[in-house]
């Protein structure tokens, strides 16, 4: 975990108190950052005129914030920025838990939350550094690869930080648990493990003579920038 | 699709329509369903007391509507019973789009999202149908292999139907969309597939000696069903 990161244990609060199996529940900033930089998409969820939506999009952690961006147009960006309460969720999905009855079906997982108000990040230099962050939250070191970043760019993203202050995670893990009366019963049972996969890099059409293809091995590195 | 689904087209109201973007929008119900039908988790929106939150949960779809489900005292359950606005997201990341600009980057995804109310489900029969689905959505063909539900748990387990008629989907595909300016800068551009994988079976410390071991291949059969 950065250096720049605050104390390891984030406070218990009337909502992010896990309420069902507490012994899920995750409170420590390195289990809930794994998470986070793990995910390549999060869901934004937040309300307009009563309705709550849920909206998947990219993001990156900084330090203990969270980011978020989109064009400034965007509705989830105006929400955001008017200071709604929101809700991050990232959800990553390690397991599908077959057990011997249907009730006892499940899913192991990891999952984090975070609660708060976003601001509208205005700071050139902090916008600089969360677009980095973007990048290379998908693949590592990639943005120093990349044509430079104009400032006409800078400005025409609207970019987002939400702290890292009220969060929490939820993990599964370990194979079904099923009734004692039913260990008899004849059907196969366990985990089959789900893991997200990278294919065969597909280059454009524009891809130069010569130039090294992408490694996808480089994507083994993410989360440990 | 089932024969018991509706016309394939669902209306563009003030709330589904695709602002940013809208040639990624899709409001045919075959397109929606499929995305539906391949996802192992969605994203459950709703508010509590102002405060939005997005949970990630199984569910299933069932000809026009789709079924969650819980422990009654969950809050979930409770908030969604109640008849509160709801969003349902379904996300699946097919690709990362590295382009030769930041700017530019972008993932290859598609997300539906379906609008309403919930009501909790009673009518018993309905919520056997709704927890087979649970099941086979997952591994079909698993429900009729497992040790019969007792009429303990379909009571035990809260089932919630939210109707499929405020939906629409949004789709990226293709390779990345670079300033032209950007093609000659040297750097690999392109896409990196992403799928969900299956890895070796877990058997549990229990399963009976002999029994046919699980076949990953049944996940391919998802949403064919």
């Amino acid at each position: 975990m950065d250096a720049a990161t605050s104390s390891s244990m984030l406070p218990v609060t009337d909502r992010t108190r896990v309420r069902r199996l507490p012994a899920r529940g995750v409170f420590d900033r390195a289990a809930i950052y794994a998470i986070l930089d793990e995910a390549f998409v999060c869901h934004v969820a937040f309300a307009v005129d009563g309705q709550p939506y849920a909206m998947p999009t990219g993001f990156a952690r900084l330090d203990d914030a969270l980011y978020l961006h989109g064009a400034a147009a965007s509705r989830m960006v105006r929400q955001l920025a008017a200071g709604v309460d929101v809700c991050v969720t990232v959800t990553l999905v390690d397991g599908l838990v077959l057990a011997r009855s249907a009730f006892h079906h499940s899913v192991n997982y990891r999952s984090a939350v975070v609660l708060g108000r976003a601001r509208l990040v205005t700071d050139v230099e902090e916008k600089r550094a969360a677009l980095r962050q973007f990048t290379n939250h998908v693949v590592p070191g990639r943005w120093d690869e990349l044509r430079p970043i104009t400032d006409q760019e800078i400005k025409g993203t609207a970019v987002l930080a939400l702290p890292i202050e009220e969060a929490s995670a939820k993990v599964r893990t370990g194979p079904p648990l099923d009734d004692a009366d039913d260990l008899q019963w004849p059907v196969w049972a366990g985990v089959v493990p789900l893991s997200t996969a990278a294919g065969d890099p597909l280059p454009d059409v524009h891809v130069l003579p010569g130039l090294t293809p992408f490694d996808r091995e480089r994507l083994r590195q993410r989360g440990r920038a």
